[in-house]
């Protein structure tokens, strides 16, 4: 799996010089649909087979500043993976390998219609793929 | 009408240590929202009635920064209406009278379908409020 | 202590209908800099002292969704304070009682060049609150 | 010089089920941005030089919508340029060619102090090629 890269942009700077601390909530989410489009699984594939996968949780700590126009990456790998939930985790570094910060999130699966879902029966060919990525984390 | 207030936050800055651009787009929107909802045709009613009105164009001069934490005023006013079409402008202001910028922007109105709408048939008591506003503005 | 209002606005939606799970970190950024206001030290009087707060570590844990044009209350809790570091925490409720989220946020104090600073020393009177209202919440 | 090419996020949709209106004022920002790198005057280059061009106007006229996760290209051009001021205008498409908004921008050029320069002064070279750009662009 590609690490995702990011350009930090002028509008996500602020008054200290440095990128706004909540735009790597946007950068994990970005990072998040690369990574499940690399898998196979793209926003519009799983959008067809009606599963979503809201934000249950969300942690980011910041360990060095990023700004404008620096590039970040984003590493993303699967925490953990129950059928019903996941955990990914994220680690942002700049081109000389500074440590940016680190984040982790944590999702559900839906139906369109907002019900629970348990990924093995809603997507199986999806579910053991992140079963052996969880495996491999461990 | 009251003018719209609204506190420049923190996360609104960038790197130049002032508001960025963009945020006066947001404030427009806001503004706007607060205006209709003053003439008695909040979000939730329009909604209801099945009533939209999706941005066409905006523009926005620049007069001179605001920063956090200044608050600044948003005066809206309804410059033109037509039945299919509406132009509003907005005036923004510091607390110390300084015109931070002008903006303007103009709108259709939809049905929930997206199809168009004359609002003299869609809402006629919006419409009626809408036409007077726009004669005392001429 | 008053809790913080924030409306919830249009752009602050994503198409899932709610609000984005990321503008949870700005109201957690404003009801913090609301709450400084409060206890006298706003950013005003904190700058002017040379005493910033930088976000060392954010989290989120969603509850159920918000939308526009809601209004969603933000209560702030000194949850743990020590001289060179503070943690909050977030509770946002809708109008009706309904539990948002619950955040958390650590941050350390720093000079105008960066330097990290011991709040006893660079600001007793906050230290002192700080300290009080950190003892109220355990 | 190459159109910029932005991935619509998630976070920049709304709930519409479309990418929000002010979020195409950042992207002619961030082709702007690229525009001058490839000139070979990135934002780098111009800080060191001491100059900066801050946004005077902006509009946009919005055709069509655009939405997660599609891709959609922004090609850039200088409309007019005088030693004071430039002009660039913007044309966003997405991948089947749809006509996705038309934009413009204004700016200045000032130095650190915020004081207004004249770019045949304080960057002969940008000068010349924006001269020559504008002149094809006539």
């Amino acid at each position: 799996m590609q690490p995702y890269r990011h350009k930090v942009q002028y509008y996500e700077t602020d008054k200290m010089g440095i990128t706004h601390h909540a735009n790597y909530i946007h950068w994990m989410e970005e990072a998040r649909v690369d990574f499940l489009d690399q898998l196979g699984f793209g926003y519009d594939r799983m959008e067809a087979m009606g599963v979503g996968s809201p934000v249950i949780s969300v942690e980011c700590r910041y360990r060095a500043p990023s700004t404008f126009p620096e590039e970040v990456t984003v590493a993303v790998r699967v925490a953990r993976f129950k059928t019903v939930r996941i955990w990914f985790e994220y680690e942002m570094k700049k081109a000389d390998g500074t440590l940016v910060c680190q984040g982790r999130s944590e999702h559900c699966f839906v139906s369109p219609e907002g019900k629970l879902l348990r990924l093995d029966k809603a997507c199986p060919a999806l579910a053991e793929k992140l079963t052996a990525l969880a495996e491999g984390a461990e």
